[in-house]
């Protein structure tokens, strides 16, 4: 990857021999850009570009240089990139478009260079790429001249386009240290990147752009590692695109493939964001600002409207307006009438005027809200007026001598509004620790980046805890599943009472003197269902019927259930199950198999509500107690599930021992494709599996 | 309101003697500001300020000003307000701090000005308040040195807080043309300033920066009126704070204070944002672009990631990508490699670099796309370089000619990335009917407000149906029920039957006799309640039984409910009720009244899940049929109430028929305060309530 960031000298294959206005000549802007390593020009039609000697062929060049950069048509592509090879280069970035991005041919000549690169140990970016940049090198591939930042600060992308290259001032703060572009990925991709910055001294903070994950394991346990140290910061797109669509469990279609990344990078400490303007407030809280411990903020404002509108972005964040800091009202109030009020949001601004100073108001208040214990970070805005009558209302001295006199560490998360003078920001943003921001709403979700990176920084890892489990009943269940594809009703409760999974244990029967005998064994009411391995979906048969009082109306279900049937197909071998009816709250337990990142558990509401209401909370296996724990009480029937209104929760330890149970489950049986119970019922004395299934 | 904002003369009451850093001086201010009328400084112990002369009370002044200006400390105000009216002023903006937004004592005051104010027919601006601003005649009363703005839109701003004046960058497009801040509003409220805007030439945009609803109903009569013809755009604060605790009943409990603004706002055709950031791109839409005649997008992009984000935005904001127009392809296609893919979003990019012209592309594409009857509207980006050596990027032409030769007045709605130079956004804004954003995910939802106001411009009004009703059997139960300020089970069920709201007649019974004869005239499984005021919720007392099927388990009922009445109060006189078992689907219908806005009617999911779900939809009354069809139709549950997976749903226009009725209910009877109808059972062969309550 060095080669490819920090070459000490480039090979550019199809340099055009014209230079100047819409030629986008890749030799010239890497020199205009201040590239100071050897620069090699390829090209069998031209002397010079650009001053330089060009070669007519890479094997002509006198030296091996550290990295070819390749912007050929697709049909000359082939030959240029065998050249390479033969020159002993190893590090090749592919300009060009039209292989995987465009069609069959293109896929088919990208997979052989690909085959050829691996045969031969080089290395690819792209095809269909812009390449690298490396700001602290004065280095870029890019075809687009581009302006060179002031200021370069430590953060690095990896993107699947160049858009976010050009567009470094919409997606960054200010600038990127390095940036790659991967293009079609061929070769190099997230996780070859994310190795390089994890130990790159000039990258602090990661930026990631992703279209399509590549490599899930692998990239997780990478993102996993780094994130402790340097925060990594997604923007995903492509959320539309749902994946589940063929999808046959609940589980699954409850699961898709957006909720999958969600939980994947949930769980390698990744923080993601939805849009170019959150990617750039996140980077820059990330860059500028500490880690704040806690949610709790104090809020500093010159109108009492700022403050309101700071309580509903504070809410709208999931962070809390901390305690006023005890001393402080006293310590602003001196001097100046009683009926002033002195709360946090802190409006600043009568306490300025009528005490004389705003600035020296203002330092006081900053000052002890940084002090405070029930105070995390602080949100302060200003005013700025350019105007010579307003010398006073300027406070970036009181907030760099606050920050001072407090001593810590804690986050300031500015608003300046008023005029747009550019310097105004930097002014505030030579203190350190200080970020401002373009509305109180960017400035919140700043500080709950903070907080949120806190908490990736201090997370526990997952363990899988184990359980005992009969291995020879499992394996019979399991050969039997995975014969079929497929276990249903009583096999499937079978194999989950293996795990220690609870299960309604229903009896099966063929006749209706064996169901007779089976209702006289159980309770009224009871269930009478459809069993056997035709009939995947039971109510589509008519296969379920409920609340069943007595041996008349178990005798119609029997009537009806075998009529239906034998209607549709005379010939299907009909079983039935006879059950105790449930009571108690309907619940969904599943398991998905992704083809990137392995099981995901998800849990939530079931019966016929479940895809309404789609209240499903879903991690990537294994799932812990502690992580069971976060995932019933992010469900909406939470409060159901812990009780409410003197009506008692269900079982909140068992429920708990169940999930984790399913994640062990999953880890014993890593083939299983989907896994779904639905109903599990839940109360107070236990929960049960109803009905299961469990696909592969 | 005319003297507010477009004064002639004006008095300033409380100018200090000093001028310069620091002082505050309004007089100096609004010099600055380039104020062509009279001034009258009043200060008793100054001859000039300013140059001007100084007058020591209003009363001294030769002439009568149209606007007085009151900037005194708070124990001075009386008498100085009282010159004023004696003097002959009635117009007076009050800027003072201390009033209302104070204490007990500023309240007092308050209220002692606004008398004498309605006394002498004196109109009132503030307290607490930074008073007006005219660009268009540079008049200003802030006491802070504000920036004349070069370009002045015709957008203005009814405030709260000056804070929106002062940042007008922040908040609004360049600058305000006239704003108002309203301060406590003790008197000017926000239907004067509509009401002044609505026949403002100079006001094309109405933007309302709101902090609590003043005079609820006039205000929602003004905004419905004004809405049609011009934008009205609100920013309401303190979303927060819940106004919905105390409620006894599920309605009033799921109709909170936020809740109805949203349902207020978009009964009167009002835009709400939620932040500076929307509110700042809902103005640059309104004002730059034509309303949107439909969701269907097409988007133009130099990058496939940028069609991809754009597409991820679309749906976001609820807008759809629209069919790429015919014949589009085969025009980009000329000369260009066959492997070039052109679909919607179109990636011109390669179609640019192959073709030989980036710009001759976009002009083509934009211009297809805009003449396309598959599409409503453009999001278009491209990149701006500043270097000579990208001469063929710029596009600003291109998109002026596209315009044109299209001839139609479709929005485009752009996003330019790369270098941010100012003047390129003026060039695009150059044209007419193009907005400029700061991101994609900007743009996009400056492009759903054209369709919005598309939809509010071309709404119609709802008009209450009316149902013929037995008056007298009404007036009987209203009677009853306004002496105990409640109406419970049979009673409530009893009106709304009245107002042919069909209710499952149960029977009432006080002996195990009568619940026996009761029992036998209805057919299992049957409910069986306590009836009578005292058991407002039932299910506290344990007095709901459900699914009972024989006669033992009714005995068993009745025995239970008495003893635990009896057990909690041995004196309480009981009643039972017996009814049979609704079947179906749970829902909730209700009505709250607001003391702003008068009745809202709420319908949605009942059963124990109410809460947990909120799956609830809110109307102001009166509701139509083809707003009750919006409602449900709004509803998570709508699938299920539709019927689904062969499943049937519930009887739609019985339902349809009952949410009318209740909204007539409440225009016949608008002094209820709260009515509960949970829960409404709903099948394929109708809909029944099953229990209400109805509170004065």
């Amino acid at each position: 990857m060095r080669n490819f960031l920090e070459p000490g000298s480039v090979a550019i294959i199809g340099a055009p021999r014209k230079t100047g206005s819409d030629t986008y000549n890749g030799v010239e802007m890497m020199l205009r850009y201040g590239y100071q390593g050897r620069i090699f020009p390829i090209n069998p039609k031209a002397d010079k570009i650009c001053g330089l000697k060009v070669y007519p062929s890479i094997t002509d060049v006198p030296e091996t240089a550290d990295l070819a950069v390749i912007s050929l048509g697709r049909d000359h592509l082939l030959p240029a990139f065998k050249d390479c090879i033969q020159a002993g280069i190893r590090s090749v970035i592919i300009i060009s478009q039209g292989f995987a991005d465009a069609d069959g041919i293109g896929k088919k000549l990208q997979a052989e260079i690909v085959k050829l690169a691996r045969e031969s140990g080089t290395r690819i970016i792209g095809p269909n790429t812009m390449g690298v940049l490396n700001n602290f090198q004065n280095f870029t591939t890019a075809f687009i001249d581009l302006n060179k930042p002031d200021k370069v600060p430590p953060v690095s992308l990896v993107a699947q386009t160049g858009l976010i290259q050009v567009g470094s001032q919409d997606f960054s703060y200010h600038a990127w240290g390095k940036a790659l572009d991967l293009g079609n990925a061929s070769d190099v991709d997230f996780v070859d990147a994310l190795e390089y910055f994890e130990t790159d001294p000039q990258t602090q903070v990661i930026v990631l752009h992703m279209e399509g994950i590549i490599r899930g394991r692998d990239f997780l346990k990478a993102a996993s590692r780094i994130s402790v140290n340097k925060p990594i910061i997604i923007y995903k797109t492509g959320r539309t695109k749902g994946g589940a669509r063929a999808a046959i469990s609940h589980t699954a279609s409850l699961v898709g493939e957006d909720e999958i990344n969600d939980a994947a990078f949930r769980r390698a400490g990744i923080i993601r964001v939805k849009n170019a303007s959150e990617l750039r407030d996140a980077i820059r809280s990330l860059v500028r600002l500490e880690d704040m411990a806690g949610p709790r903020l104090g809020i500093l404002t010159p109108t009492g409207a700022g403050g309101i509108m700071a309580v509903d972005a504070c809410e709208d964040f999931g962070l809390t307006i901390g305690k006023l800091p005890e001393g402080l009202a006293s310590k602003l109030k001196q001097g100046i009438p009683d009926w002033v009020h002195i709360g946090n949001p802190v409006d600043i601004w009568p306490v300025g005027m009528l005490g004389g100073s705003y600035s020296q108001a203002f330092k006081i208040a900053l000052m002890e809200l940084l002090k405070s214990p029930s105070i995390d970070g602080v949100l302060a805005m200003t005013v700025n007026v350019h105007s010579h009558l307003h010398k006073g209302i300027d406070v970036v001295e009181a907030v760099r001598a606050a920050r001072i006199e407090a001593g810590n560490r804690k986050p300031i998360a500015m608003w300046i509004y008023g005029e747009h003078t550019g310097s105004i920001l930097e002014r505030y943003e030579s203190i350190d620790g200080v970020a401002c921001f373009d509305s109180i709403d960017q400035a919140m979700q700043g500080l709950s980046f903070c907080y949120r990176y806190h908490q990736i920084r201090n997370r526990s890892l997952s363990v899988q805890r184990r359980f005992p489990y009969k291995r020879e009943l499992a394996e019979s269940l399991l050969q039997k599943g995975r014969e079929r594809k497929v276990l249903l009703g009583e096999d499937a409760l079978a194999l989950l009472s293996v795990f220690g999974i609870p299960a309604i244990q229903g009896k099966l029967a063929g006749t209706w003197k064996e169901i007779q005998a089976a209702a006289d064994m159980l309770s009224y009411p009871l269930v009478f269902k459809l069993s056997g391995d035709a009939f995947l979906h039971k109510s589509e048969w008519g296969g379920v019927v409920t609340g069943i009082h007595n041996k008349g109306e178990l005798h119609r279900a029997f009537q009806d259930m075998k009529k239906n049937v034998r209607e549709r197909n005379p010939m299907l071998k009909i079983g039935f199950q006879v059950q105790e009816q449930a009571k108690g709250k309907e619940l969904l337990l599943g398991l998905k198999r992704d083809h990137q990142f392995g099981h995901i558990l998800a849990c939530g509401f079931g019966g016929i509500y479940t895809e309404i209401f789609k209240d499903i909370s879903r991690e990537l296996v294994p799932v812990s107690r502690r992580e069971a724990e976060k995932m019933l009480s992010s469900l909406k029937i939470h409060p159901l599930l812990k009780g409410v209104r003197g009506e008692a929760g269900v079982d909140w330890e068992g429920l708990l021992d169940i999930v984790e149970r399913l994640s062990f489950l999953a880890a014993e049986v890593p083939d299983i494709a989907e896994l779904d119970i639905n109903p599990l019922m839940a109360d107070a004395s236990g929960c049960a599996a109803v009905d299961a299934r469990i696909l592969w």
